[in-house]
């Protein structure tokens, strides 16, 4: 690292940050736009820009430095490892320290986490580390709030919205039960729903996907009438599939879902 | 993560190393192919793939994946935040288990950040850790030996290098110090040396540059008479270069560095 020497960094753009958003181009969503890459097993990282918020954050994409909340679903590498990196790039460009949404079931591991580092660089890493039980909810801004809902996958998970009225729901891994759980009302009704879909053709068997703890696409067609959301988000695709395969999928769903239906593709 | 679900992955390539390779063209230094990126305070990973090596880890670029053996210099995040991912992509696509040299005064602190990322996330990530001292000896391969030196920078570091004789030196992050080192006429002599030079101009100075630990071009330049290398790599810019400013501040090099002097410039 280079402390303290970087005061021109903070002048000019996070580097990698331009570039990327460059190549890839924002989806529009309900208003929100919507960037960052989400490959099943590799990383994920959902960012809404204009909320200043990235669900997850993979192996933290130099776009991710520059949201403030971080909301992360679970513990999977693919979706926590960039976290120490997140932290310490935000110290290098002297930005605030950002806050960190957990499951309150990792939080004590988060925070050896990063005195680990601490010990083994001598750094700060500061920032603010929330964790959240199902069911509770933090005020990130006096108009945007978190809350943490059950989801289903192999280790403790969970997902997190914003807003007094249900705007966006992120799942981060989980089967389908997720969708039939009653409890769940709220994020089925979000005008966003971010929904994994890790599996999208026979290839893999849809007790294949329940095995690992994954959604398969035509488990969320079978459930297209509980999703009273005004826009759905693929997101977690297997790395097995090319962005062809992933389109026609998408493309080819039916009408319930036709039409409202997202796929997050960068980076396949 | 889909643990065991990705026997389709082990068979095509490492999702990124395709596409990393094809835009970025190696440089062919002595014999050596060498790829990869090292932007200071951003993320530092020299991959010499014909010898399956990586010097540091960074962000842990997807070259980096197939790399067997990971040296790692020190532990600050730009050089080691990409370890746990590093390990958890080699399981996700059935690699063997990886073989990595750290300096032996964090190897415990290493053992912990995997300890926490296990109980996180019920992984095995699993590798080999071996922990080196200033002047011990390891060998990779019957004709692959690593060798740790000391270097000079704000936390313990060092570098390593390969086969009987001094085959390439990798100093991490360090103050010219390590020039004037007697104990390091190794390194010195070494047919690579890749060596950092975070600062390449007068807009930073040399004290500016001792008081962070870390070299600036114009005392490679004074010392250049004890360099009696074949090669010499420079890595770790600023990121507050362009790649312009440092090419030019590579070109203007004195008789004693011009014309085997390379710099690493992917990803400014």
């Amino acid at each position: 690292m280079e402390p303290g020497t970087d005061e021109s960094n903070s002048a000019r753009e996070i580097r990698g940050s331009h570039s990327s958003s460059k190549k890839a181009k924002d989806l529009n969503i309900e208003g929100y736009p919507v960037g960052g890459l989400s490959i099943g097993g590799h990383e994920t990282c959902v960012i809404f820009p204009t909320l200043k918020v990235a669900f997850d954050i993979g192996r933290c994409p130099p776009r991710a430095v520059s949201q403030d909340f971080l909301l992360i679903s679970h513990a999977h590498m693919d979706h926590i490892g960039g976290l120490p990196m997140y932290v310490a790039t935000r110290g290098l460009y002297r930005m605030k320290p950002p806050t960190i949404i957990v499951p309150i079931s990792v939080k004590e591991d988060v925070e050896k986490l990063f005195e680990v580092h601490r010990k083994m660089d001598q750094s700060e890493l500061k920032h603010n580390l929330i964790g959240l039980d199902v069911g509770e909810e933090f005020y990130l801004r006096k108009d945007l709030k978190v809350k943490a809902f059950r989801t289903y996958h192999v280790i403790p998970s969970q997902i997190t919205y914003t807003l007094t009225e249900p705007e966006i729901a992120f799942t981060g891994d989980t089967t389908s039960e997720f969708i039939v759980d009653e409890k769940n009302t709220d994020a089925l009704r979000a005008k966003v729903l971010v929904l994994e879909c890790t599996f999208v053709n026979n290839s893999i068997t849809v007790e294949h996907a329940k095995d690992y703890g994954h959604t398969h696409l035509s488990e969320i067609i079978s459930y297209a009438d509980r999703l009273q959301n005004r826009a759905i988000l693929l997101i977690h695709f297997s790395a097995r599939y090319t962005v062809e395969e992933i389109q026609q999928a998408v493309c080819a769903l039916p009408p319930p879902l036709a039409g409202r239906t997202f796929a997050l593709t960068e980076g396949f």
